[in-house]
C-alpha cells in the first residue's frame, strides 16, 4: 500500500568537523520518501522554489517517488545550514531561511486523500492538522514534530496528538512536551496524550518504542565512521513506515521489524552527506545489513528456570 | 562451578540531588559478589579495617559468599565519597580513601587457587596480575579496569590484557584505552590488544559487545527511577559471570545471555542506594525481570525476502 508523506524539500549546507556541502539536497520529505520507497509506492506533497535543480527532481522521480504535489514556486527552495560538533549528537543551528516554504499550503491530489499511510514530517502542526483533514479514512498516520512547534504551538500539537497513530520524537523533545525528565515517565506522559504509539529517537544509542503493550528497545547499529547524521530521523521513519505499509499489518509484531527496518536505513544515510548513500543503496545491501542488525540484537535467550 | 573475585569491599558515601548514605556497604567486589551468588557459588579476595562491621559481615556471609578470604586488618576499610549530578551518568569523586586497602597484597587460599571463573575486578593491574598468577588452568578469567590505571600503570595494564578472556569497561575508558573516539574502532582497537572478548558498559545506554565473532548491543532496562548507580558495572559483572559459571558452557551464545542476565541484575541495583535491592532481591523477581528483558529487546524479526 501506498505512502503519502508531506513535509519539506530542502537545500542544506552541513558543517562537519571533516567535511562540509552546500546546497545539497535535504529536507525531511526527501529523506523520508527515498527510504520507505525501497518497500512501497511514497507520494510526496511538498514545496519548491524556482531554484530547484531539474537533476534533483529527476533523482527523486528515477526512483519512482510520485512528485505530482511536489509544488515548485517562484523564490528559492527552503535552505538549512547546520553545523554539527565533534561529537555528533550535537549539532547548532546556523540559520534557517524558509524562503517558499513561508505560506506553505499543502493539498492533497484526489487519490492522495485516500491513502492509507500517512506521513506527517516535521512542519506547523495546524498544517499537519490541515493535511490529515484532507485524509478520508487513513489507516496508519505517523507524525513528527520538533522543539519549536512544543514551544510555541503546544495547543496545536496537542490537538494532533490524539489523531496520531505513531508519533515520533527524540529524547529531548521528548522530555521537553512531556516535562519529565525520566524517559520511561516520558514516553508514559506522551501515551496519555493520545498517539497510540511512541518512537523516541535518541541518535547514536538507538530507539525507544512505548505502547499500551509495552516497551521495545533497539540499539543504533554502530558505525566505524558517521560522516552525516542529518536526515537519519527521517530515515528511520521512512524505513519504518515503508515496511509497515508493505506488510499490510499494523501489530505489536510488525511495529518491531518495522523499527529495526528503520534503524537499518537510518545506519546508511549517516555514512555519506545528504541523501548520497541512500541513492546508491540496493535491496541486497538493506538485507545484508538488517541481518547483521538481528544478529547484533539476537540475545540468544536461554532462560535459566531452576535457581 | 565457584567464582572467584577479588576487588573491593567498601563502605561509601555517596550524594544524589534527591538523598544521600553515609557508611554503606560498598565495593565492587561487595557488588560483583552479592550478584553473582544469584547463580554459582562465590569467594571474595578481599580486605576490610577493624571498622567494618559485623551485621555486613553478616549479611554477605548469609548469603553463602565464603568470606575465608577476607582479611581483616587495623586500620580503616577502604573509604569512597561520590557525588551524582541531575544527569546520573555523570559523578565526581569527592574523596577517595585507600586506608587498609594500601598495601593490599592479596593470596588465594589452596582451593580458590584451583578456580575455573576468576574475576579481576578494579584494582592495580600488577595486583590483578599477581592474583592470576596464584591461579592454576582457570577456564575463564574476566577483568575490570578504570581510567586510572589506564593513564598511570599502562604498560602493566597492556600486559594483563592478553590474558584476559573478557574485559570490561565504560565507553569514556574504552575510548581512553584505545585513543579512538569511535566506540567500533575502539573496540576493535581493543580486542587486538588481547582480551577475546570486551564490553563496552554505557550506562544507562547499555552494553556493547566486542568479540572475534562480531558485535552484540544491548539497551540497559528503562527503569523509571534510579536512585543511585554506584556498583552497577559490578553488580553487571556478577550476573554476567555468574551466569557462564552455572551454564558452564562459554560461547556466543551463552555469552550473549549472560550479558542480558548481567543487565537485568544491574538494573535491579541501581533501585535503591547500595546493595540494599539486591539484597532484598529474590530469584523469582530476577526471572521477571529476565523476561520482561528479553520482551523488551526482542525485535519478533520477520525478514522481508523479496523485492
Amino acid at each position: 500500500m501506498s505512502i503519502v508523506v508531506v513535509g519539506s524539500v530542502a537545500y542544506d549546507d552541513v558543517d562537519t568537523t571533516h567535511g562540509n556541502v552546500v546546497d545539497a539536497l535535504g529536507g525531511s520529505a526527501s529523506y523520508f520518501a527515498v527510504a520507505a520507497r525501497f518497500f512501497t509506492p511514497v507520494s510526496v506533497v511538498a514545496v519548491v522554489g524556482s531554484d530547484f535543480k531539474a537533476e534533483d527532481r529527476q533523482r527523486l522521480a528515477e526512483r519512482g517517488i510520485d512528485l505530482r504535489a511536489l509544488e515548485q514556486k517562484e523564490g528559492r527552495t527552503f535552505h538549512w545550514h547546520g553545523r554539527y560538533h565533534e561529537d555528533m549528537n550535537k549539532r547548532d543551528t546556523v540559520s534557517v531561511e524558509l524562503n517558499v516554504f513561508d505560506g506553505f499550503m499543502p493539498n492533497l491530489l484526489a487519490d492522495q486523500r485516500r491513502c492509507d499511510y500517512l506521513f506527517l514530517a516535521n512542519i506547523a502542526p495546524s498544517l499537519q492538522q490541515r493535511v490529515l483533514s484532507q485524509v478520508s479514512t487513513p489507516k496508519l498516520v505517523a507524525g513528527d514534530t520538533m522543539n519549536l512547534w512544543i514551544n510555541e504551538t503546544r495547543d496545536d500539537l496537542i490537538k494532533l496528538l490524539s489523531r496520531l497513530d505513531i508519533l515520533t520524537l527524540n529524547d529531548e523533545e521528548a522530555r521537553m512536551l512531556s516535562g519529565e525528565s525520566n524517559l520511561v515517565k516520558a514516553g508514559r506522559a506522551i501515551l496519555a496524550m493520545g498517539p497510540r504509539m511512541l518512537l523516541v529517537k535518541r541518535g547514536e544509542y538507538g530507539v525507544l518504542q512505548f505502547s499500551k503493550e509495552g516497551m521495545f528497545a533497539v540499539p543504533a547499529y554502530p558505525l566505524e565512521e558517521v560522516i552525516d547524521p542529518t536526515g537519519a530521523g527521517d530515515t528511520f521513519a521512512g524505513g519504518m513506515m515503508g515496511f509497515l505499509a508493505r506488510s499490510g499489518r499494523v501489530s505489536e509484531s510488525s511495529l518491531r521489524t518495522a523499527v529495526v527496518y528503520g534503524s537499518v536505513l537510518a545506519s546508511f544515510v549517516v555514512e555519506k552527506f545528504s541523501l548520497d548513500r541512500l541513492f546508491e543503496l540496493t535491496w541486497d545491501d538493506i538485507d545484508k545489513r538488517y541481518r547483521a542488525f538481528i544478529d547484533l540484537i539476537d540475545s540468544h535467550h536461554a532462560r535459566w528456570i531452576t535457581q
